[in-house]
Order: structure tokens, then sequence, then C-alpha cells
């Protein structure tokens, strides 16, 4: 009785909802790739299809920076970062004379982008020396709502693409669990990604640094290590895919060789899968690069996605609007 | 207009759902604890109530050894470490005369557990020598379906504990997303928490190893490596919860000292939270042990609790029956 009367308001809520929900993908141009995601999505979530889903298995992976926000003219947690320098720099004069803190300084891109790794770390270090993790999510916050990009002007998280927030929509109106890979920082993404992408802080994936329990003023707080925990690009998305979900992906977006990974190890699972590339193709509404760029190369994943059949989004002919800004 | 209708369809569907429901924690006695529980939930579900929480803050988080089910006479995910080394051991004669192999094959638990932390690893780490992270998770699948605890003569997951599972869902019902955060092996729990505690593999958060992308045959795999990748216990269980989940708990529950700092971290964040431990006092239908127990030993976080005045489930009195098993 009780699951009957359930069952069939389950059902009439769902026609509702469908009747008055505006078309999926709106942004989206009526091309072959908006086809192939409808497709997949229709074919996963019909029951008695032989592509059938369960619900629960429905987990479907973005990376970040150049497939649901731009990365030009560098990745924007670098710009995060770089603000961060310029704004703790009146207490360490010795940076002034000290690499990889005085190209920053000097906005010297050049110099900065010939250092390493290390001296990559070696800011995130001093951002995040000597604050909590609660700390550092506020100056993360505050940032994310007043720093401009350099050439839209706009808000950074206004420039989140608005046919990939249509498509988390449409997924998650479908039964999908939406996760952030990303090799971005977890800790620079989680305060903001709700609010822009609608992906809660536990489905945000990220490189991180390793953490210590301490006791401030008797209060337990959480402090940053001067030691990476994990490096999630490449393979490392892989490995973190199976640490935090633990289960393999049905579908996985991304947009540059870092993700070639991720999408191999989602189409190698058995049953229907959609791995899909967005190429960076628009010059005028956004950037055009991909093999020989220095943030988001896209070269043997494009290759492999040819060679494979991946969906490869071409932003120039396939969205409408790019920004969410514009819808504003 | 979508919304009026959707809101009232919402309404009536609770309705219907809350009218036909059994009553919540019905293997619970009509104690204390159980009136903690219940009004500390209807604390943060009631919109207007100072103490509300909105649902995507409902972030609770639980222990499985000795709070899910039982850890006695040893952790049972010691008992499957002990079988798989006892079924590995025809192709490994050399751990005859090889510690810790040798106590384990003997049945000498007096010589095991005079062994390190290090020994125990050592017998992870030959379990999961050569295997994929998916073959692993077979094992254990096949383990959970056929061995039998010593004592009770029941499937380990047929020991999970009703009132438990009951407050779970009770949880869940309420807007909770529910995690375990255990010192167990991640991969030892996921194949079969969905099934026995309704708590999907991206839910589960625990001891870990380092792992490797690597192909085989032409197709990616994931490897063990013999590295520990986070030791979940004590303040291991904090800086877990701030990297997989990334938000505080409101509630959390227990029942040894390595819960002691989850509880504390929960109970210090703002606003209204539910600290629990279990207490194991039922010599008859479990298990009685707290101070000196070699497994889930109970005794700095007894003294916390009695002075935070903790809600401390005394088993033998609270719950009317222990084990799933009793209900099937």
């Amino acid at each position: 009785m009780k699951k009957i009367l359930i069952k069939g308001l389950l059902i009439l809520l769902l026609f509702v909802n469908t009747a008055f929900a505006a078309a999926p993908l709106s942004s989206w141009n009526d091309t072959e790739h908006k086809k192939a995601i409808i497709t997949f999505v229709e074919q996963v979530t019909k029951e008695g299809s032989p592509n059938f889903v369960p619900p629960a298995e429905r987990i479907a992976t973005f990376d970040n920076d150049g497939t649901l926000w731009p990365e030009q003219p560098m990745y924007f947690t670098m710009a995060f970062v770089f603000d961060r320098i310029k704004a703790l720099a009146p207490m360490h004069p010795e940076w002034e004379n000290e690499q990889p803190f005085k190209s920053v300084l000097d906005g010297d891109m050049e110099t900065f982008m010939k250092g390493s790794l290390s001296d990559r770390i070696k800011l995130d270090v001093a951002t995040q020396a000597g604050i909590t993790t609660e700390e550092y999510a506020q100056v993360v916050k505050e940032w994310a709502a007043t720093a401009l990009h350099p050439e839209s002007g706009k808000l950074y998280t206004q420039m989140a693409y608005q046919p990939m927030i249509e498509l988390l929509n449409y997924l998650r109106a479908n039964g999908f669990k939406t996760y952030i890979v990303s090799g971005g920082r977890i800790d620079f993404m989680r305060p903001w990604t709700e609010a822009v992408y609608g992906i809660p802080p536990e489905q945000v994936i990220g490189s991180s640094f390793k953490t210590k329990l301490e006791l401030r003023n008797g209060k337990p707080v959480i402090m940053y290590l001067p030691e990476i925990s994990s490096l999630n690009d490449g393979p490392g998305k892989v490995t973190s895919i199976n640490q935090y979900i633990g289960r393999r992906p049905i579908a996985a977006f991304g947009n540059s060789d870092g993700d070639l990974e991720m999408l191999k190890w989602t189409t190698d699972g058995s049953g229907a899968h959609l791995a899909l590339l967005v190429h960076h193709t628009d010059e005028y509404r956004e950037w055009a690069y991909d093999r020989t760029s220095s943030f988001g190369r896209l070269d043997k994943a494009l290759d492999e996605a040819t060679a494979k059949g991946w969906t490869v989004v071409d932003m120039k002919n396939d969205w409408k609007t790019i920004y969410v800004f514009e819808q504003q």
C-alpha cells in the first residue's frame, strides 16, 4: 500500500519535473557531439536497455581547468597563488631576491615558467604556512568573491563554462553523481565548487598536501605540512579515483593530456561509457590552443581520441554561449 | 507553477512516508540514549530551529570495528587477512619459519600479538602482492560471502549490529550523508558496505596502501605498492575526514580511543552536534570489555565522554537485539 502510493507520487513528480523542465543542454548547438551525450545518457538510464546502468554506478568525473572553466592566460589556481604571494610579500622582504618569489612579484612569467614543479610547490607551501585548513578556505572564498580575470574583467568563477554546467545538471538529473578530478589543489576548489558547479566538497578530488592535527589554544586545528600528499594528474587521476570513489566512472570529461589515463580507465570498463574532450578552438570568444600550449596541452589525448572515436567537443561550433556571465 | 506543484507533491510524499514508516530505532530500548539521538536529529532537521542544519551539511561519520560490527575475538579484517595467509601458504613454504607468518599459520595468537604494526603490515603486503585492486575486491567479496565467525558460526557480515543499521537508516531518512571512517583497510570494507550498511564505496574511508597504475596485457590495472598511504586511526581519522569529505561532521560514532580525536573534532564545530560511543557491556550476547582490551580499547575516550556528557550507549541495556542475524 505504502509502496504503491509512493511509487505513484514519484511517477507524478517525475512527470511534472520533465514536463516543465527546460530542454537539456540548451547552450549546446545541435551537433553530433550533443547527440552523442544524449544518446549515451538515454542508453544507460533506460531500464531494460542492454546498456542500463543502476543509478549507484553512474559516476561521472570532470577535470576542472580547461574543462569546466578556462586555464588561460594561466591556470586560475596559479593566479590565486600569485595574488596570495603578492599579498604576503610585505611580511617577506627576502622574497625580492629569491626565486620563484621574485619572478612572481616582478610579474616575470617567462622566468617563472622556466622553473620546476618544486618551485611551484614552494609557492603553495609559502601561502599555507602557519594557517589552518579552515583559514585557508576563508582566504580562497574571499579571493573567489573578488578577484577579476585580467582579460575578461569578470570574476574567475563567472567564467565557468555555461554548457558544461548544463551538462553537469543534465547528468545529475539523470541520476549521475558528478565529481571533479583535477590536477589543481583540492583546497582551492572546495570552497566554491558547490555554488558554481553544484558539486559538493566531498565530490571534489585534487592535488593535496599532507596535514597534521594540532592543538591551538586548546582547540584542535588541521595544519598543512610542506609535503605533497597526492599529485592528481595523469595516472594520479586514476589512482585517486580508486582511492576516493572506489568505483570506475562510466563517463569522464577532460581537455588535456593530463586527462588521458582517466579517459582510458573509464572507457576500459565493461558496459557503456562516454569519454569526452573539450577542444579549445575558439580564439575569439575563448582561446584556441592544443598541442603546444604551456597550460592544458592536448596532444597525445587528441590522437587517442581520434583513434578511439571519443567525443571531441569543438568549442567554437558546439557551444552557443561560453561563459556563465553571458547568462547573467 | 512548477515549483508549487513539486512542493505540494513533496509534502504529500513526505506525509505518506512518515505515516507508514515503522518507528525509527525499533531495536533500541526507550532509554535516555535513544532519546538523545532522536532529540538531536529533530533539532537539526527542524526548519526555523536555532539548531537547524541544511541537509548538505548533515555529515555523520561512523567507526566500523566495534561500532557497526564486533571486533572480538579479533578485528574481523585481521581474521580475513589470516584466512588469506592460510590460503596462500602452499605457495610460500618459507612462511613456515618466518614471522609473523609462522604464528598466523600455527594459530599462535599470543606470539602474533607481541609483534609490531610493521608485522601486521607485512601480512597485508603479502596478501595483495601481484594482484590488482579489482582482484582484491573479488577475494574480499568471496570471503564475506562464505567465512564464518568462530564463535557465532554466522557470516561475519550477519553480525553487523541491527540497532546501528537502524540508526544509519534513521539518519539517512533525515537527510544525513553517512560515512564510515575506520582504522580498517578501505579495500576490505568497500566490497560489502553497501549491501550490509547501505553505505556506498565512495563514503567509506579507511587505512590504505599506495597504488600504481600499470599496464597488464595492454590493459590499465591498479596495483598495490608495499607502502602505507594513510593510517586512519586517532588523529588520522580527522585528517582523513578533511581529505575525503572536506566538511566537519555534525555527528560522530565510535567505540574506542582511536575514535577520540574524531569525536572531539565533531563536538568542537559550531552548532548542534552529537558524539556517541558504543560501550561493550554485554558479556552474554556480545562481549564485555573496555579499558584493557587488545582490540577496541576504550579508556581515555570513556573519561572524555563522561567529562563532556557525550552519549555512551550501554549495549546491554540499550539494545533489544544485537545482531542482524537475529532478525533473519
